[in-house]
């Protein structure tokens, strides 16, 4: 397995980005990637019980569908709580975008992010397509990478190339952040592209595996998105025998693990305001579900996350939140360990003692940035 | 039922404050609270697994005491995560403080706040006890309330006087905050005292559904406290007919539950860095449960919380942190209303429109000076 730090698309992969203007900065806000030829799909959304509008086509889409061929991201606007005009525009950058490209619109999965609750301007969307589509290129990926960004401050991509069968096959991912993080499904977006031949039921068990053990176990601010998706289109132009199992589904399960955990991480990395990546290990609990809990307790507790942007070690609130939290915890049996605060990865070990279940999340710390930030993002 | 903005002691009661060398800055950290013949008590303590010492102790006796006459309070240090050596001290406080009283040390509750795992200085304590007992006074009660403060900026007070059968009784309560502040018991430390002659049963009860409808319908920031702790003496002084039942009680009670809601809320009006006060309603909802849920989700959403804060009205992070918090809800039903952000005091309104059932939280806004405040806090 050969790991690139950047985006590098797979056979038969091509991707774009522009300026459409839903940026007032002027910066690149719309991102295009494209397959040339149908591509089985599998995609992870948010549990949010609100969700966003382009999240309602595509679960639409891939009910009725199993070729995709496109998928378009849009950044500035989340097209949330929009209601049904919010529905229809996420089906005209669909229309639009296959017109372009002569395929079915079934077959373009939307994508949006950024502020919740106003109506997104399609027309701009509309109007960029055309030279968009035109646009597109291997190298494109570059420019569709920053496309995405909202308050993130730096590209999240990882590419790993790895042998199927004698086959390269190549497994690339980009994602963005940076706030509205907390885990139960993605919690942002992330679109991973595969030359990869593999059965569907494959694809779909693999990333839901991968996601479970990475995506879903990092937090920023414990707060839920509405439009989080991790998509992940697999084109067969790889030429290996079709993965279904065994050895083969093994690597490319591992291979795509890799790629999710990768980006996971570097979205941590970016949380909004951070100073701090921590890595809290839960150890020694009664159960995995258990270590979870507890892990994610003191991840999103604001009294410990501003101890360790103080750099002022307090075991005191990471045993009050993990005795907070709900689980069976004997103050007599806890451990715990921190590594020097002064760094800016920490290590975070705590020990229940009640049993053998493990559990690992990443966070970042609370910053005065943080706040600054979202006092005034609108 | 007449009301004061200030502690007023009941009769029977008398109190004082003064500083024995806890906190560095020299400032009052010591309080005691003495009823002149053995009181009723009825208390409440944190849910937090983890508790700190001086609740392990208070336990123990009322299991085996009934009549109390004194409360100490130390503050700056919590004595919690401090082991058998921290019950001892406890152990050593109260016995203290009975020789001086010539009580027995079952009859003396004590209570400790502040940094959390340190061992508490006894000694420094046992030193000032002879003075803080000779001070002893109706008047150092004023005294006692600053003497509990850790980062308060202002003292919490409010004393209601009432009639029951003829005879005016007095309920005077006080708190502290103001960080580690999050519903499900207490989560800070407040004292009541009265001379209501009252059934211990009675009292319990009326206890109960005070909190549950103030101190636990707060957050400051979601985290749960080792030390909360709520007390009422009750010492049957006001020489009413003991009240078990009826009108009486029903008047006793709202005049125990106006005491706890306006302390609560200046717990709230005092949350560390709070700049605004919130009242989130959230309405229509399928049950009062559900509703809470709703409310404290809002409540504890960093995302609105720095929104309230930057004056930056979002409905979207309303929607969803009630759309990620588990209950039943629907896009379309949803509505909210936000009162101008540019005041200090802003009441969030939510209709659910599932149901008819509703609930109310009180909290505060997240700031830069939260962040000072605790990661500097040591």
């Amino acid at each position: 397995m050969m790991v690139l730090k950047k985006a590098a698309l797979p056979k038969g992969f091509k991707a774009n980005g522009i300026a459409c203007g839903l940026k007032k900065s002027g910066k690149m806000d719309l991102a295009l990637f494209y397959s040339e030829v149908p591509a089985k799909a599998a995609c992870l959304f948010t549990t949010n019980k609100i969700t966003a509008a382009p999240l309602k086509l595509d679960k639409k889409f891939l009910k009725v569908n199993s070729g995709f061929q496109a998928i378009v991201v849009n950044s500035s606007n989340a097209n949330c709580l929009t209601g049904k005009s919010g529905v229809k525009d996420a089906e005209e950058t669909a229309k639009t975008f296959a017109s372009f490209l002569n395929i079915k619109k079934e077959s373009v999965l939307v994508n949006s992010t950024g502020i919740i609750g106003k109506r997104l301007d399609v027309g701009k969307i509309k109007n960029a397509s055309g030279n968009l589509v035109k646009g597109l290129s291997a190298k494109g990926i570059m420019y569709a990478s920053k496309a995405i960004m909202t308050t993130d401050t730096f590209e999240k991509e990882v590419t790993v190339k790895l042998d199927i069968g004698g086959n390269k096959i190549t497994v690339c991912g980009i994602a963005k952040g940076a706030g509205m993080i907390s885990p139960n499904m993605a919690t942002l977006l992330c679109f991973i592209m595969t030359d990869a031949n593999i059965a569907l039921s494959a694809l779909k068990k693999a990333l839901k595996d991968s996601v479970d053990g990475s995506f879903n176990c990092i937090t920023v601010d414990g707060c839920m998105s509405t439009n989080d998706s991790v998509m992940v289109l697999a084109n067969g132009e790889g030429g290996n025998k079709i993965i279904s199992g065994g050895r083969d589904y093994d690597n490319f399960s591992k291979a795509l693990h890799y790629v999710c955990l990768q980006l996971a991480k570097m979205v941590v990395r970016d949380g909004e305001g951070a100073t701090k990546f921590i890595e809290i290990t839960v150890d020694k609990a009664k159960n995995t579900e258990e270590a979870k809990i507890a892990a994610l307790a003191i991840a999103n507790s604001n009294l410990f996350k501003t101890a360790i942007y103080g750099e002022n070690p307090n075991f005191g609130r990471i045993a009050s939140a993990v005795g907070a939290c709900g689980i069976d915890v004997e103050e007599s049996k806890l451990r715990c360990k921190v590594t020097s605060l002064k760094k800016k990865d920490i290590k975070v070990h705590v020990e229940i003692n009640t049993g053998k279940a493990k559990s690992v999340i990443y966070t970042s710390d609370l910053t005065p940035e943080y706040i600054k930030i979202n006092a005034e993002y609108n």
